[in-house]
């Protein structure tokens, strides 16, 4: 390392992803090797890793681990659900943060994830301009919803997309099996709050016209359940049964979502879930047809056993190049996947403005869901296709996947010297 | 073929499973190479494909399609939930059965399923006798719940068992990554409506003790809620969160399952799901913990995207083992695995009668739950781990495994002439 070397802050924030770890293999293999660069120092469970002074020496994990670190699922230095508020509002958090920064010879401030996240780190270049803390931030992108602005696709999502279309295909050859004399139809709830990427790319199951998904629920598209009963009693009509994907979010014409716990999480979001059982009940009691349903949950973002290999590998590319740029000098930007061609798929890495991506939602297009809004265009699939492509398979042992335990040595603390002990 | 060969009639039954077209693979193919065989003709939705004469000319289908319908997931000629009366309550069916066996030449009579299934192949036998029509009965073992007696274990349960065990490990690190500031308890429900053989293999993700699942719901022991609630709670002040699998059949201390929807199948079985929507609220409403669930519901028992390479292997060979059998001239018996050692695992194949194994029910052994009734103890680590051993790993094309599409040519009918258009 050379004498100004200094050391990068990465952290993982927001909900997690199957590939967020590649991710932060991609910066911490590609920094450990740069002598510009000191260390990696990843903050324990996002910002409050630097507020409360807990940093991990990556410096300290085994090469095998760190290979493993890319395949595995979660977010290995732990997340945070935490919310920032501007410089100008709270001046006393942003000097702690800035205090850990100095302390710790701390020059680049590398955030990875969603556009909660994106909104952290543009607060967090607002604020070291404001303080005058030299900081060079950078946003690497994160999220299983798809819905971030600029970057044509965000990691995590092309594993989520695979995932669900393969469980939907192979849920269908199950239903298909059994509708002949017993249940008709699945419903199978998939994530998606404000957006239906995820439920669009569960659409990809349906290769010839009589397979499912037969009918995609998005938010999107106001929820009508006469259109939606007509729809599926013709599947059934027609094919004998009927795979229906429905995503949390969706809503009725009033802008209610069908189901909702009243719970919300510290950006006032609400806690959805449990909308495929209405779902599944309504076509029963409406039209007598058996059913069954699922809820994918967790499951559908942590899937890193049948992770897309596109993804993990935008994910991996995208840490490198976060650790490129820094070097280079870069700031205030968000990186993101730019997409040359669909066939065959070719990509490369650009950045945003932090000040664009922050706090932007980016909903599915009008012409990626069909005329009768119950499905997904050719256009649809022809950019999802390729997000799906290739398989990453993890390592087994035991007939399980080998996935990174990382030792986390914490970085001996300068501040916060009452709780040294705890951190040792 | 030899003058005298006659053909095999082979069909699917009840519930399917990731393998369950192993096993028609290994039938098929393996038959195929035996000219002491004629054809063998499946049954289009089990049974029922002999009762309304719809059997499918297998030999017609390409040799490479036959490769991946060992991979293929669902029952590719269509299962059934059909009750069979005896031949003496109700000796009209038998009639038209026979009638069918007859006009289409076949002495052999493969039933592919769970108890129930195994109880209308031995009533297929007894009715043979009773007609003295020539039929050899095989029964081949398939059921994700692990309860066929006499068997050490069933396929379809090694590669569920991996699948939930899998999914388990992938969401405790997604949960662990989020319980810091966000959800602290994921709850997810496997099928088992009276075992607990599912909940089980799920915790086998726990390969150190703080690792989830921290609680296991089975159906073989009352819910407790109060001794539950410690138990989660213990694990979220020691680990930070808590994973719970939950059996969809967990009684309370009376009996009755936690919800049901009061409608039920063919065979009187209430229909269940939704048990762990109830168990999340329940740790929320009493220990005000933020909550997560999923329902794996069908994908459970479809996810050949990930099969356990030893299910897989057990499937088809059972295939092959019947056509063997059936050759050698054994009737009335069911083909069984059989454990011969665990470690390193070696198994070979046996067969029990009929008779034995009809309607019977395999529950968890007592000493295979802790003693606080919420895990798993070595002795179940030591059955479940070689089952979810090895990944059978489909092919892909596009991002989405490649599985069969049979061509599925239907036999000419030459008793319900009435319908040979239908047929052709």
């Amino acid at each position: 390392m050379t004498e100004t070397a200094k050391n990068i802050f990465y952290a993982q924030s927001g909900g997690v992803t199957a590939v967020i770890n590649a991710t932060a293999a991609g910066v911490i293999q590609s920094a450990n090797q740069d002598p510009f660069f000191d260390k990696v120092l990843a903050g324990q469970n996002g910002i409050l890793g630097l507020l409360h002074e807990e940093l991990i020496d990556t410096s300290k994990e085994e090469p095998q681990t760190l290979e493993q670190l890319a395949y595995t699922p979660g977010g290995a230095f732990g997340s945070c659900r935490f919310k920032l508020k501007t410089h100008i509002e709270d001046p006393e958090v942003y000097q702690k943060l800035f205090n850990v920064l100095k302390a710790h010879n701390i020059g680049y401030f590398f955030y990875n994830g969603g556009g909660d996240s994106q909104d952290t780190c543009h607060k967090m270049a607002e604020a070291a301009k404001a303080f005058n803390y030299p900081l060079k931030t950078i946003g690497l992108p994160k999220t299983i919803d798809n819905d971030l602005p600029i970057t044509d696709n965000s990691p995590g999502f092309g594993s989520t997309a695979k995932y669900v279309a393969i469980s939907m295909k192979e849920a269908c050859l199950d239903l298909q099996s059994m509708c002949k004399t017993s249940t008709k139809i699945f419903v199978m709830e998939v994530m998606g709050r404000h957006t239906g990427w995820i439920a669009a790319a569960s659409g990809l199951a349906q290769q010839q016209e009589h397979q499912g998904p037969h009918v995609i629920l998005f938010p999107e598209r106001a929820f009508d359940p006469t259109k939606f009963l007509a729809k599926v009693k013709l599947s059934v009509e027609n094919y004998g049964y009927c795979c229906i994907t429905v995503a949390e979010g969706v809503k009725d014409a009033s802008g209610q979502t069908l189901t909702h716990n009243h719970s919300t999480d510290a950006f006032g979001h609400t806690q959805l879930g449990g909308v495929a059982p209405r779902i599944a009940h309504l076509v029963t009691n409406e039209l007598g047809y058996k059913h069954h349903w699922g809820v994918l949950d967790y499951l559908q973002r942590s899937a890193a056993h049948i992770a897309s290999l596109t993804d993990h590998e935008q994910a991996y590319r995208l840490g490198e190049a976060a650790v490129a740029s820094a070097k280079a000098g870069q700031s205030e930007i968000m990186m993101t996947i730019n997409r040359q061609q669909n066939s065959p798929y070719r990509w490369n890495i650009n950045s945003a403005p932090l000040k664009q991506v922050a706090n932007q939602e980016k909903f599915l297009p009008d012409d990626f869901i069909s005329e009768d809004g119950f499905h997904i265009t050719d256009k649809a699939r022809a950019y999802l296709k390729p997000l799906i492509e290739g398989e990453a398979y993890p390592e087994y042992s035991n007939g399980l996947p080998q996935y990174a335990q990382l030792k986390k040595v914490f970085v001996n603390k300068k501040i916060h010297t009452s709780h040294e002990e705890e951190a040792v």
